[in-house]
């Protein structure tokens, strides 16, 4: 008989939003008559922005006619598009990256997901704890992560490097040498950040010990602070140990319309290998490229007014950011994350566990958020407010936590 | 140092159609003033259809408006979509498939190159020679296909099965037992099919066998004989044993829009694991869902006026293929396909080879096809030309040819 990927079989439960859904889902159910205020999944709630819905009736009018219909995508994307990057993202920032370093995706989940495919099976990985649950699935789907123990929720095969109140939110070299290092900056779901000094020490640091840095910038539109890097090839010598990967979701609310793109710059070279190449031969074959129309929705995002219009969408859910800090503040807990970041990560009243607050705030605010625990072990004690709902409901769930 | 994915580094040359892109270009630059007839990749030509154009609009202005405004999709797509197609594509045809075994996807091409990652990492798998590349690069990728032998262009690992003129392009059943049987009909490159009495034959192969047939329908709605199965599970016994993938890009030229769905039954499984629990784990861990507003579109399909508007485009790209197959007959060609499928499939004339015909009618007709060769060694000596042209062109391009 045919046998499946038994890796698929050690991963523990379901994938965490899933599990958040259906708990919700039954408390609703259970309680028609609640208000639930969701500030738990990482998802937008504002409209696209005018000159984005422009670009795209635009690009569909484009589609309805034979002399401008597009079919299949070029292999790495649009040059419109990858210019545009090339110019506004890397260039105005002094980075040294070309078009033909950059492929454009369906969004940052699928790269996060896919990227580890170019790397040998017996690659070490090493993430921050708590971390976004994609980068370790993925490497357990790809069976590199060994044994998981179930007591404390760990691979026996993984790097884990806590990063907690008490180290500041600052992940500490591992003391064995990593292949891949994943680091998603500002931080899902800490909502902290390093300064560019402290990411030029993880850069420098790679290089020496000849790792990749898998760096994950889907938050970097939200940075308010001068010092903190909106991507690793700020930093000097990043472009032979690192790849960037970059979302629309987030700085111009693509979530439902799928759209990224994810650098790999040419002197990433392993011996003669050139990863740039592999990536291109995977892009090649197992993917067709984004929808003409959404890539030039993303051009629109560049645009004077799509830049002016999607700073203030920024603007708009760092107010909430603000509300929601500062209400927890004020009810006396303690609280991270929220100045560089739409994620607020707060420590859980009298060290009650991720998912008894979650239940607890379930049932008596009507408030879901996501447990700390669920992204690793160090999130236990831990819990993630996001700054992505209205402003109303906001304010509306801050009142009901401090009311608890 | 890290490591990369070794497998990758085995793959001959690239993707056979940025081979052909790179040799075309070469031929435009260094010939300007001759004008190239592109009769190669299966890139549709006509635009979208008013029915899908209306949709998108519409589902684009939701997009604008925070009441009606859509984030991250549902993990196996809109119900809307997925109903619509039970109904109209399973249902209508009276296959019993439900909408939780439907998996709504950016297009056929990801899923076809990432449906093997739920299988064990030692599967044999079983592929028609001539093929669409990427099962077989896929497979590659992940370390199943052993050594390739560059003379007879073939993996020590994968079971070739020949569909050539001498068995009538029907595949014979292996003598080794395969795990994954990969079969594409209509089929690309070939552009012939299986009868419904053929294709249960291989079915029951696979049942009794224990091995699952990966059943890729993206050129169903191009059959236009009676006995030709739309859908796998038209046969009997098809639900323990075959995933299907289906594709818009063909049926509504949807290349540049990116849609398709794999269906998955419940009742396929190995021992107490569902593979369908296996592809959905897949799906929401390294996939965020196809846009909101070309699952709309996707929707559009299916209405009376979008299927009467894409009808009509298969009813014209199937005028191409006779204009095609008519006039390679009457240039006095072999010739097979065509009839309920976009492609034809010719002989190359005294038994030339298919990358020295497709040199010959680059220069001397200035018309590009696919080299068969470039889909396995039983290619070798065929060569395809496809029907996704203007009508304007197909006949052009014809004329040249019988001008040879």
């Amino acid at each position: 008989m045919y046998q499946v990927n038994e890796n698929y079989l050690k991963l523990p439960g379901s994938y965490l939003f899933s599990t958040i859904a259906k708990k919700v889902a039954a408390f609703a159910e259970a309680n028609p008559d609640k208000e639930i205020l969701r500030l738990g999944i990482g998802d937008v709630t504002q409209p696209l922005c005018p000159a984005v819905i422009e670009a795209l009736h635009k690009a569909v009018d484009e589609m309805a006619d034979p002399a401008t219909f597009r079919g299949y995508a070029p292999d790495l994307g649009y040059d419109f598009l990858r210019n545009t990057i090339v110019e506004k993202d890397y260039k105005a920032r002094g980075c040294d990256i070309s078009a033909d370093e950059i492929f454009i995706s369906d969004g940052a989940k699928s790269d996060s997901g896919n990227i580890q495919e170019i790397f040998g099976a017996c690659s070490k990985i090493a993430v921050c704890d708590p971390v976004y649950p994609v980068y370790v699935d993925s490497n357990v789907m790809a069976g590199r992560t060994g044994i998981y123990d179930a007591t404390t929720e760990t691979w026996s095969d993984v790097i884990y490097m806590p990063t907690t109140k008490e180290n500041g939110f600052v992940p500490e070299k591992p003391d064995k040498r990593p292949d891949l290092i994943y680091l998603c900056l500002p931080n899902n779901p800490t909502g902290t950040t390093l300064t560019k000094d402290q990411l030029q020490e993880w850069v420098d640091y790679a290089n020496k010990e000849e790792a990749v840095i898998i760096f994950d910038a889907a938050y970097e539109a939200y940075i308010a602070e001068d010092d903190v890097p909106h991507s690793i090839y700020e930093c000097d010598g990043a472009r032979t140990c690192a790849i960037e990967i970059r979302s629309f979701s987030k700085n111009a609310g693509f979530t439902g319309l799928r759209l990224g793109f994810t650098v790999v710059p040419k002197d990433l070279k392993a011996g003669d290998v050139c990863l740039r190449d592999l990536w291109a031969r995977r892009h090649g074959t197992k993917f067709n490229g984004a929808p003409y129309i959404v890539q030039r929705a993303g051009e629109a995002v560049y645009s004077p007014e799509g830049k002016a219009q999607t700073d203030e969408q920024i603007a708009y859910y760092m107010r909430n950011a603000s509300v929601i800090r500062n209400g927890l503040l004020d009810a006396g807990y303690e609280v991270f994350g929220g100045i560089n970041a739409p994620y607020i990560w707060m420590k859980t009243p009298d060290g009650m566990k991720s998912w008894d607050f979650f239940d607890h705030l379930l049932e008596n605010a009507n408030v879901v958020g996501t447990p700390g625990s669920g992204f690793g072990p160090s999130g236990e004690g831990y819990f993630r407010l996001t700054a992505f709902g209205t402003y109303e409901n906001s304010v509306a769930a801050l009142e009901r936590i401090k009311a608890l």
